[in-house]
């Protein structure tokens, strides 16, 4: 694998009035680990970026440890241009170096007089990433000009750039089907862009379409052909992006770009996390800063925070599922040795393993379940065995467990105690929803039930049925259980479980409710969605109780 | 590329007095498409699948045009052996055969007395699959057995089944975590199977922690080794189980094990779809049946609805955003050749060419699905954008109308006719859901309405209390309008908007009603769940009368 290095000992020097190159990692500049999440993550449908939202997520991938943060395009639109100004006082970047991205000049103009290229000197970056033209039907139908003039636009913005200080990266756009379409001139782009003073040219999968095979293939090709120092750039439209960045790092390229959680057009882009966690984990390069693999997880979760996305459940190594079990049969051997059955430590990259209870689940999984909520059922295979088919049962009927932590304790409270404990009995409850003449809605619900030797009747209203008939049961319930207000009901989700049926399936209802320091969950299954609800509630209620201390019996 | 086929024919004649094997597509037997989303993809946190969800799945992998549907293990849960009892009635498949999925025998016993290969065989699926420890360490501590009892285990299973005329398929678990481990012993492990008479050794990276250059050269060595058909499963812990699959099919599998949509345990499996896709369209292999590409997109968005996931917007091919670029910069390119920007066309996988943040794009779409209903907005700019901006106002406000096209229809009339048709007008409607002191539940509702120039107060009791004011509804209705008794309600979805809000939350509805021939989509969106299913029936009825050609003026 081609390590580039001295050629860039003199590239470093040449941007040393703007100011001094920074260790990008244990690899210093041998390897670049590149983000473009502010660039061309924001591209992702949905993804709409403040200015403040832009300078947090910096901050969190230099705190993750990359060496360059592509923040936008200054010039191009007021939002980065303004971000580039504010980087400036509000961001103290500690490893990673900002990189401003811009095109190549106009055809048929110079670069010294381009308003684009001096947009990007304005931005105050140390870097720019000027994307170019390599593929000869791009430069003829979306430039316009000749491939000779495309050549020139290289060589002139990239001499421009490197006179007035600054590091220059070239991207190669459409590479790939450059190559295909024609060898010569997509190469001829790579040398103009090389020879002129780039310190890397990062081979674009602009339409992603490559698969690896044919990638690293072609990544060899070039390095061979040029002796530049080389970049992969691999869009997921295929579900290779990961395999295409690794792919190319194998045959030679030292720079990788990637966004956050693959955050990107279309499909997305390379997802920086995994392709980091293999090239250190699996492949022995160290390329962040010691110690900041294990915030991976946090900060892949942050950020899909300040994007206003929910983090993926299943992403590789970072998802909350990503190392979470079901399967009874791999339960009984993760007792035996976790490692068995993970391909990393979670802790490496700061997530953990969870069991899930599920009717695949069997014996082991339960008594591991039991364990982790502080029961030791290793003893006792009669009760074991009773929690194992009572879920079965209770699975088969609708109920699902790995959702809803609270509502198994509660089921294996009832088989350790022999009978549920109970703070207090129902007698009846009515929700009722109505539309008036007048155009107005009532939701109100009342409920009638027995505490510590007292009947109580309470009536609540609310937003809905189900929002009532929480009100009522609080009313009713708070004056003998005061514990029961710091409780809140944070998420409430629906599913109809038998679908050809219309309205008389069967409805499960998942309920997540705080008290303020620690969340739990809930289910319920009935035939409409009130009673369902109901259950939940009942179990919230109960759960919180005893979480609170307060004993069911005094 | 290696391309087992001689062998085959051999074991198609031992199954024959099961069925008579069916082709797989076009490669025939050569190249095997095994789908697991049955049976592995389950294990995926979050699904949970009905016996008649598995059975609608399996019509849609069918449709499809896989080779092998895994259902499930038989005999370990009662769901899965209701499956496989009803499957032999209730499916009739076209292309694809049914897999059932088992272990090998227990350490000490024999196959012909292990009840759980008995009930494989009782699953009529002329198809099994068996899963085998490859991995020396997994033999010692998960089946505490030794090493050559293992390899006794698989020859004595794999020699039973194919007595018993199936064909069998062994899943090598763990087997490239255990050829890193002890090479001699997870090759043997792979000839014992080869040997015993399984068709295909399916190597399987059950931890998912293998990247592509490695697996793809350990399949090489192990085809070379053994002659051995090959399989691949890949999980995707590290971001890679597309591209460790195409790197085992490049090496010579001739057999995919994949799940739709890419579900499975912790971050999910190899995802059938860009396998299928890039088998087809990047290297040039016919592993489907002609024609069935082109419904992928359709048939992930169909199985993602009955496991009740929103489909991955992201996915590649066939997520709704796999295809949408931003306008401006490209836009002229685009026009002139849109394949400059898109790797594939987008038709051949049933997917669509989307242009984002246009106004224009909104007008011209809603031009185009008017067409689609039989409306000509081309004439009218105003219409189209009144439409444009009702529309864009309702989904801020939660409706969606992608799954809701009678919803769309309604709204496109009420702007062409400048007011809402309606056969009905609703004074006041209130729905009661009671738990009474006896244990036993009512739901009642009661709708008071004007229809015709008369005041009708119905009450109706049902399941929950949607069903209860369907039932009124119609009540109140079928005098005056006999065309609703042929509708039914056949599905209803329910979610709810914003998380984190508690019971408080808007929630949106969706019903689909048939009048027998067809069936359409309505939408509802409300504080609670029954005001918006309300609106949601309101539309169904409406939208019903309006298609069974009665005139709301008469």
């Amino acid at each position: 694998m081609t390590e580039a290095s001295s050629s860039e000992a003199a590239s470093n020097k040449a941007v040393g009035n703007q100011e001094s190159i920074r260790e990008t990692g244990p690899s210093g500049d041998a390897f670049h680990v590149f983000d473009t999440t502010l660039r061309d993550g924001a591209q992702r449908e949905g993804i709409n970026l403040t200015v403040a939202d832009k300078l947090t997520i910096a901050r969190y991938l230099d705190e993750f440890g990359v060496g360059f943060i592509e923040g936008g395009w200054p010039g191009a639109n007021p939002r980065d241009t303004e971000f580039f100004a504010r980087a400036q006082t509000e961001l103290d970047l500690r490893h990673a170096q900002l990189v401003a991205f811009g095109a190549t000049r106009r055809a048929g103009g110079s670069a010294a007089e381009d308003p684009q290229l001096a947009a990007l000197v304005a931005s105050g970056a140390p870097v720019v990433t000027l994307v170019a033209k390599s593929h000869d039907r791009h430069v003829e139908l979306a430039l316009r000009t000749t491939l000779e003039e495309n050549l020139e636009m290289v060589r002139d913005s990239v001499r421009y750039l490197r006179a007035e200080g600054r590091r220059v990266f070239i991207d190669c756009e459409h590479f790939f089907d450059g190559y295909r379409a024609n060898r010569d001139y997509a190469l001829a782009v790579v040398r103009a862009a090389h020879e002129a003073g780039a310190d890397v040219v990062v081979l674009c999968d602009t339409n992603g379409g490559t698969l690896p095979g044919e990638l690293r293939a072609i990544v060899a090709e070039v390095l061979a052909e040029t002796g530049a120092r080389i970049g992969i750039h691999a869009q997921d439209d295929t579900g290779c992006a990961v395999a295409n960045t690794l792919a190319a790092v194998d045959a030679g390229a030292t720079h990788v770009q990637c966004t956050a959680n693959g955050y990107g057009e279309r499909v997305g882009n390379a997802n920086l996390f995994p392709v980091v966690a293999a090239l250190e984990l699996k492949l022995d390069r160290r390329v962040l800063p010691a110690g900041r693999l294990a915030e991976m997880t946090r900060i892949s979760h942050a950020i899909a925070e300040v994007v206003n996305l929910s983090p993926s459940t299943h992403q590789p190594y970072v998802g909350v599922s990503a190392f979470a079990h079901k399967a009874g049969l791999h339960a009984s051997a993760i007792k035996v040795d976790p490692d068995l059955y993970q391909h990393i430590d979670p802790e490496l990259v700061g997530n953990t393993m969870r069991m899930l209870v599920s009717d695949m689940a069997g014996r082991a999984s339960v008594e591991l379940k039991g364990k982790e909520l502080g029961y030791d059922l290793s003893a006792d295979r009669d009760l074991v065995g009773r929690v194992v088919a009572r879920i079965k049962k209770q699975e088969k009927a609708g109920y699902s467990y790995e959702a809803a932590d609270a509502s198994f304790e509660l089921l294996l409270r009832d088989e350790v105690k022999g009978s549920r404990e109970r703070f207090f009995t129902v007698e009846s409850w009515r929700a009722i929803v109505e539309q008036t003449p007048a155009g107005g809605a009532v939701n109100e619900a009342t409920v009638k039930l027995w505490a510590k030797g007292e009947r109580i009747v309470s009536t609540g209203e609310g937003n809905g049925p189900v929002d009532a008939l929480d009100r009522a049961l609080r009313t009713a319930l708070e004056r003998i259980y005061p514990q029961l207000a710091k409780l809140e009901l944070v998420d409430y989700k629906v599913r109809i479980l038998e679908g050809r049926h219309g309205t008389g399936s069967e409805t499960r209802v998942l309920v997540d409710t705080s008290d303020g320091t620690r969340e739990w969950s809930t289910v319920g299954v009935a035939s409409n969605v009130i009673a369902a609800s109901w259950q939940a509630l009942d179990d919230a209620y109960t759960y919180g109780l005893l979480r609170a201390g307060v004993d069911p019996e005094a």
